[in-house]
């Protein structure tokens, strides 16, 4: 009989559903509503406004069962990510310009994060910081780009298989890997034990892990559907293997030193792209994931920021650091597309959708506070940072299919958003 | 990245199915697999064979994540529960039959562990607890049907609409709510704030929450379909609303001092009953609910059990709870039964599915070895009798339901089992 579990998933879901259904009249995704209303449950707004309430609701012995619920909700939907994904025709030229886009839109934001480091270290840094790691982890946090929520928002926006859609999310995961396998480094370059070798191990293991996916593990799944599924529709036994082996992928890229947000979306992406199987899961797995357990993801994040980092040089600081990751992300995204031979808009598209930064933000700076390399500070900066990349990425993206639209005549054909 | 979590999820997920599958031979339902591997998992089995893997695979830290996953299950199980609930014709009829099944099940066990109770308080009650409140305890513990088990017994059975297991299942919640109601008196006396103030608060309570809910939120609800369901399927916001409601019963329930389970089946009770809403909230809730959470939930309760319930005079007073358990419920059910009308075979059928104490009776006696009525070792006994009532059903269940298609020329017709 834990009241106040149940007392706080009220709380955030009423908080969520109300941000969410204001901010659907400004064309924004529902997803960035939740986001919201979990800063808002934080110390920057509701601790401000009621700080009695707030640490009567949010009492830290609290926080593992929210954890908990947060991680299967986060693991759970970055499966579904992964089942619905689908490459349209053209893999090999796709994953080409996948890491084209990827790797330029972290490469700039990743450059300018180093560029900007020595200035903020004096003010910013935690003591006993040294300038390597905490250039390296400023660079990593600026230079990554939010997989679950610019899924969410191409949902929302029914952009999930659009060619600028499939494209910025192989983009994304690509990056996301290489950035993730960075802040890896970071991580063990700050703890002093793994250091190169661990990086071998976590970048070794991941390649090792997505051949065992692709051509052993997806062929298993297709033969036991073909034994197991009624009428195509995977039955209880089939569901829960395939429940069990996503948290088994999730534990083992976390082995890897990787979020496992990676495994659970690799093993979604190695699932048979079979109509009926995916779209029974989705819609048997997505709506407790996405409509309890993910708001509760973003509580938590909203919870770790503190209304001191606009003190002295803060506001400023914080501006620097948004200018310099939309800057970054746009250029870089867009750049890559046009090297891929995309067309301006598109390029741009593809730039915006990489400046979402959203949920996966946050964890990389839950992680950079966890070793101490970030103080509360820099965390609520950086949050903010996500947040607002993240609300940006709508209106521009509007922005841009109206431009498409009223264009269309001239060009003949636009496919994208 | 809490490794842990989803290596405790993979091996809960594991044990349940491999024991689900073994127990399917033997025609058990798979929930009692989910409900022996929760025990297996614990100090009884896995703490025996291997107790330093299971004090690394479940160290204290960690069971607050575990705990808030498995509450969420329940309290969504429990919705499922209540909204797949359908009264058939003649309410009136089957309230009183309700009514007298319960009670008789309830009052027949209470009696007689109120009778076995000062043999066993010398060696097993804990210091300090005097008669009065232990037997009390102990009878109320005797006196519970495990209402969601039996709900998933007669759902894998399909049985879930017949006469008999309607009649159960109201029957069940009428006795639990009493038995709820005589748990959160023992805890008042132990505790010493609350008292009969606090027992009539928790039963005003529920009367006014259950008036609310019928008479005020049922008709809200039908309101807001008509305006929002598409095609009688509810959309995103109807849903959250209906999730958020859930909860919020839930809490409101455990401020009366009852469980979460109540006030969730409630709501889920009150909805209109609308099979196109009823069955896509089915769909859409109850695989994760199901196959994720609670598996979760009998490995939080098998962490309780201890070995030592098995030293000394403990066998032969395993031996006296279980058979007072098993007379009292199957006689007190079936004598209920037969006073409402009913035949032997159906009388019995109905008293062997009241006998099924399975997770409602790990929930009591959780509460009672947190307040410290009973200890470790009582907790233990009582939780093997709830597995082995459990076990019981489904073969006593069968063989009812073959003297009943045997005798089926001659009596002409057979609703139930």
């Amino acid at each position: 009989m834990n009241t106040l579990l149940l007392v706080q998933l009220v709380a955030i879901l009423v908080t969520a559903r109300l941000l969410s259904l204001l901010l659907l009249r400004f064309g924004q995704p529902a997803v960035i509503g939740e986001m919201i209303a979990g800063i808002a449950l934080g110390p920057l707004l509701l601790g401000q406004l009621a700080p009695g309430l707030q640490a009567q609701l949010f009492p830290p012995q609290s926080l593992p069962a929210l954890a908990g619920i947060s991680q299967i909700g986060l693991v759970l939907f970055m499966f579904i990510v992964g089942a619905e994904l689908r490459l349209p025709t053209g893999l090999r030229a796709q994953m080409s310009a996948s890491f084209r886009i990827g790797g330029l839109a972290m490469l700039l934001p990743f450059l300018l994060g180093l560029a900007m480091a020595p200035w903020l270290h004096p003010t910013l840094a935690p003591r006993g910081v040294t300038l390597l790691p905490f250039a390296l982890f400023i660079a990593t946090a600026i230079a990554i780009t939010a997989f679950p929520i610019m899924a969410r928002i191409l949902k929302e926006k029914g952009l999930a298989g659009s060619a600028v859609g499939v494209l910025s999310l192989t983009s994304a995961a690509f990056a996301d890997v290489v950035a993730w396998i960075l802040l890896a480094l970071v991580v063990a370059l700050i703890s002093a034990d793994g250091g190169w070798g661990g990086f071998a191990r976590t970048a070794l293991g991941l390649v090792l892990l997505s051949v065992v996916a692709f051509a052993l593990v997806r062929p298993a799944i297709a033969a036991l559907l073909r034994r197991h599924a009624d009428d195509g529709r995977p039955d209880g036994t089939v569901l829960t293997l395939l429940l069990i082996a996503t948290f088994a992928f999730a534990a083992l890229t976390n082995w890897l030193q990787l979020h496992e947000v990676f495994g659970a979306f690799l093993f979604g992406a190695c699932l048979p792209r079979d109509d009926t199987l995916l779209d029974t899961l989705v819609e048997r797995l997505e709506h407790v994931s996405v409509l309890v357990l993910m708001p509760v993801f973003f509580a938590l994040a909203g919870l770790n920021t503190s209304p001191e980092a606009f003190a002295g040089l803060g506001l400023s600081a914080m501006a620097l650091i948004l200018l310099l990751a939309i800057v970054g992300k746009v250029l870089g995204g867009a750049a890559g597309a046009r090297l891929s031979g995309m067309g301006w808009r598109d390029a741009f598209a593809i730039g915006t959708l990489m400046n979402t930064r959203g949920l996966m933000e946050l964890i990389v700076l839950k992680v950079g506070l966890d070793v101490g390399v970030i103080g509360k500070e820099l965390f609520t900066m950086l949050a903010l940072m996500a947040v607002i990349t993240t609300l940006m990425t709508s209106p521009l993206l509007d922005l841009l299919a109206r431009g498409a639209r009223a264009g269309a005549a001239g060009e003949g054909k636009v496919h994208s958003v």
